[in-house]
């Protein structure tokens, strides 16, 4: 059975990378099946734009969700409402982590940060916008420089910011007093997955008793690893790194990596600051549809 | 009273980079003194050099041992001497250094280094000579990319090579058996001063109970940090980071870190295999000279 | 609108310290509710209350069951019956308790325990109780000296003791089995909130690998940490300290400490024996009304 | 009032040890039941049989499962409708596993086990059937050999084996890539209790930061833990270790081990992938009678 | 063979606590020497005189040199030269190791130190006076409070200071860089035997990343170390710590702390920075004498 | 040119294993020397000897020390002197480590070893014999069981002792107050290589703070790892650990195992206590023509 123009569009788009960003391509996918006729064309639907992104469970629980809600009855209405839930949840969720959050930003602090995560620099608008005088420093994130990204929103806002190589964190860390990063996945045994030297990052963090607090909608929880599936880890091209690589280099280029939950002090999710053991609790309470299986 | 014209432009080209790398900045500074024509000319000649970059103790190393072995009755004669020696005592050094650890890396191995290290690429060509298949992972080393100086060297070789970045090494080191580094610095507790980064590696390292050898001449050893002088770390311009930074951005570019002993496995120097605690000692009874205060 | 009188001198009364202990304020503030005329009033007196002392998540979860008990209908009944349940659930925790920790120590025990917690004194009253032979070592808990209060108790139930200054725990911790300690507030995300010092003692019964339980009614369970608000760290009088500094000389004297719960193997509630991130979990299924927001 | 002679029988062969191992000490101490006459004497067989062997909670929770389900009004067919859904649910529960714990299983590891568990054996013969080449390192697991166990059935499957003494783990452990283990009791704050060495084998696995993932059913989950009982650790006699020791020896042979929650990376049960401390919650969620207090 | 009036006084108030601090101890022992009339007087005087205190390495070294450079041809004018070289490389030493330790504190510093430490206050007041703003945090040392003694030092010479409660050291040394103290004895191991509670500093300057220098004159070496003599740790009397204790009441009060050398960053002594399992070596190099056996 | 009888049959019976343990290798290696005829001859015998067991550089010091010794002159006389040298040096060596060590055991200690050493079980008893009240913990050390021997060893000498399985180190050691253990090669950079297990052993120590020291003649010290030969591992016969084996399964037995000087408290050695970092120090100094190459 055909899935329709929408949804093949889509999910071409995103797997061309046109569509980027964990939130954007969870909204834009959920979005488009708004046209879908029956149910099984919104199984078929929900299977092939799932298949997009691998290391997307955002996605995946977007298209849960819209399937989990639909009734066949009255479809087109069922799908519509559970599309809007969703975004609606989705701001909600970054409204309140930032909320939450931004109480552990205090006056006078020194703030590290990694990548590029749009709940994280909300947060530290949010605290500048209370009045707490901060500074923040981010490093570049190699190979695409997310952290420059980073730097030009906290500077557009007025903070006070420092640029870093990668490998400089270590040299720098000492100086903060609190790290916050955003996540791609959280696995059901607490593992978080992020941006390529964000364990690293927790490492250092780890060795110099800092605190390393995760910003993370629970849409980010991905229950697929409850039931042994490994989140699988992005392999990018190797010309990101090196684009004129002498004859014969071979070039490694993961785009994730896996922070163990010891390294991380806290997790905030939109139901609270919690360890990230107990993150896989909050989303079963909290989305019981998600936790169930396919 | 005036240096000589030689040790002037020598100091020059050194203090704008024309002249770059450990060794090289050495054995020119020392170089520069062949004419000189009294004791106190050569001592201005000396405290001038050493000025010249401040990280260097193999240049200050290199000025002491002319300056102590120069005698007032035949001083052109005494300094040649000295600086053919230098030169000589350098050579075999490294030499020495290539073979102790090319022994260490056995058929089969995965290794991993760091930056760029001329005695760390010749002990991996030794070690292919030999007829040892292995394989090298190196990062890029950003922001200067001397890892890529690396991976050309070892592929022309005929050494399989890949890069990875930076923030990727913890990904990667699980998978490598011995970790190789040079050194800039060695100081009198043991501490080992090299690029930025070289002190992420060595957690990574320790971390995941990987071993990690040092490779460097004796005359890395920096005396001076016996009377609490602190290895002064080279502070680089924001722009290599990042050539068009957004406005009111504050870039740091620290171009040394520092290794604590505890996080490396041993030591290889002209005077054998040690471990870090130990190289004052090595240093002090091969080259006596280097250990008096001036 | 104005709070009764009974509330407005309990309120005067904890806030100048004539009513001290996490138990002893709660149970007197929420006592002070009794004779409350209307659900507005209610609302008012427990919003004073709650900010007679900071760090006391007791007293306020007390005032929180008392507000979601209350019914307007029957006011006065109401309210009084959930005051004397709060008493009634505090005692039945302290005794379930000290049920279930005493099965933890075991005849020949070197026990450690820091500061005064009656829950911790009564488990091991009954403990002896139960012909376990045991000994005990306290340290002295400065600046107020409540490691005496402990000894003067044990010693009165006959319980060989021994007593240290502060910084002699390290020294003496190889020699304990088990250490068992109190705790002011637990919070969303697993760390105990204790008196100052409580961290270093945890600290260093990991480095020996000595077991450190934490015996807590959940009712120390802090759920406004689940939405950021950091357990605030009461700073007291210098002069607690040093009476009689020299000029300039300036105290800091935190009352509290904020032990991560990596350092802690299991916590005791009267809902069981578990893990320190699993708190808010018992918290949340034995009195859901605790983690609603107000 | 007496118990039935079946139950009688079967207590005396699980104490003799003629029924051996968790599950089929649980399945036939359960089995034993399926003649009672009433609701007193099911109550008597069943705190008979609890005595057969302390470190069980597998039996325990089978017969508190029959205790629970059983219904005076028709005792016999609900009992043996209880009988005979323990043994479903427990064949359930180690394919589960298995089928969730082989995706964590890629081509080209090396695995390590330890003693004997039939669910990792079940899951590596899954992951071969599945096609993935793997090899598996196994220690012979003193004083009773278990190793040798599964170094047999691993190579009656045609996985390739290495065997190596107990004391050899940790030269090995940096060569692997996975470590599976079963497990024989878990407690309520995440401790797993398994074979004596077991955690030996995490903290070296830890050190090398070499993952170790706990298979186990949720019927190992012990919840008499929750209420403080320690798990007790058998202790066998000291022939097995030397049969003919020197006069005045004394030998020690405790036969379990507890290992701390800090060095299991996660564990599979049939409820899916968790953290060590939040079996109590799958447990409790999953057969709510479990954790119900007798 | 008597020994003179002189010497057993000088036992006496050193057995006495009369005369305090190791170095007056040493000086005033050494000093009491000066008439000995025979070498077997002087002889037993040595013996007699090191008894005094078990824990002071540096009056034994003393005694040592004297002997050491005693002759019997010219008794008297050798061993008041002794004598006089002996307080002399004292007073030489201190100087030093204040001019090298000093280097290591920077502008913008907050220091930490524990006890009272002459070699400390006087570092800390030459970086003072090189015009260096920092601030130091102290600790009260208990029970007898030499911390006070610290505090009240340097707000005479108006350094910036604060004073906390010993527990408390964890709470406020992830604020400091960098941590100073010195040493009443160093063992052949590189261990540094310090005032009760500083080893619980240096274990949580070890957790936090924060660099521990110790500061101690060579002669605080104890050669009887490397022959396997434990440094002997004096216990003093309970009612230092409580003078009032409840009947039956234990008190134990050990004065001293060992440190691990791998919490030591580095050791100034007059010979220089070094890490503490070279001090041996710094000692055979400078003081032969001090490391032959009597 | 032929090598004599004398040493042709000890070459032979060292490497089938007639002759075991370092001490007695050693010994009987070097007296075989004792009627060569001429320098050359001597040297190829010694080359002869030197292969016979890899991992033993005492002999290879033996050697080596008689080789340095001989004299053209007086062959016969030179030779001779230095084999009775080396065997009295060897004998004084144990006596002074015993001496050394037993004063580190106190009354009321329980100690652990592990494998056999004969210089720790005389240090055992001569504690023993000066009166104090100990116990010791030994493992069986498989395959060979050399902890049996141990064992039979201090029973003999009425010693309080305990034999526990290899992989219950760990469930023992915290109840220990120190461990002693033996060495077969001492590294130039700190490392030990004891028997298989050690470093698990030491590993085990380390957790749980216990202090580990070994005793080793300086004669175990390996000049050759100064030149980068990694001390090489013997692999024993795999029917040592299982004599029938099922088809196809590998075994793996490596005799040794390799301590980092991390683990390790102290060293003792003839020429005292000191840091594994610093055995290459002693070992120049004392044994000057060891640390020669040849």
């Amino acid at each position: 059975m055909a899935v329709g123009k929408n949804v093949k569009t889509t999910y071409e788009r995103i797997k061309n990378m046109r569509i980027q960003g964990a939130k954007r391509v969870a909204v834009e996918g959920v979005k488009s099946l708004k046209n879908v006729q029956s149910m099984p064309e919104l199984r078929q639907s929900c299977l092939l734009l799932a298949k997009s992104r691998p290391t997307e469970p955002m996605l995946r629980n977007g298209l849960r969700f819209v399937f989990y809600s639909a009734n066949e009855h009255n479809l087109k209405a069922t799908v519509r409402n559970a599309i809007n839930k969703f975004v609606r949840m989705n701001d909600l969720a970054v409204d309140r982590i930032a909320d939450i959050a931004a109480k552990r930003i205090n006056s006078g602090d020194v703030l590290m940060t990694y990548c590029h995560s749009s709940t994280v620099t909300e947060t530290m608008r949010r605290a500048k916008k209370q009045g707490k005088r901060f500074e923040v420093i981010v490093s570049e994130t190699r190979p695409r420089y997310q952290g420059r990204i980073t730097a030009r929103e906290l500077r557009k806002s007025g903070i006070k910011t420092t640029m870093i190589v990668d490998s400089a964190v270590r040299s720098f860390i000492n100086d903060a007093d609190l790290i916050l990063m955003g996540s791609d996945a959280i696995t059901s045994d607490g593992y978080v997955v992020n941006k390529i030297g964000s364990a690293t990052v927790a490492l250092c963090a780890q060795e110099s008793r800092t605190r390393l607090g995760v910003l993370s909608e629970l849409f980010k929880f991905d229950p697929m690893t409850s039931y042994g599936t490994l989140e699988p880890i992005e392999e990018r091209p190797g010309r990101e790194v090196w684009p004129t690589p002498p004859a014969g280099l071979k070039i490694r280029n993961p785009a994730f990596d896996v922070i163990p939950p010891a390294y991380i002090d806290y997790i905030v999710t939109e139901a609270g600051v919690t360890a990230p053991y107990n993150v896989i609790n909050q989303a079963k309470s909290r989305y019981p549809w998600m936790v169930e299986q396919w």
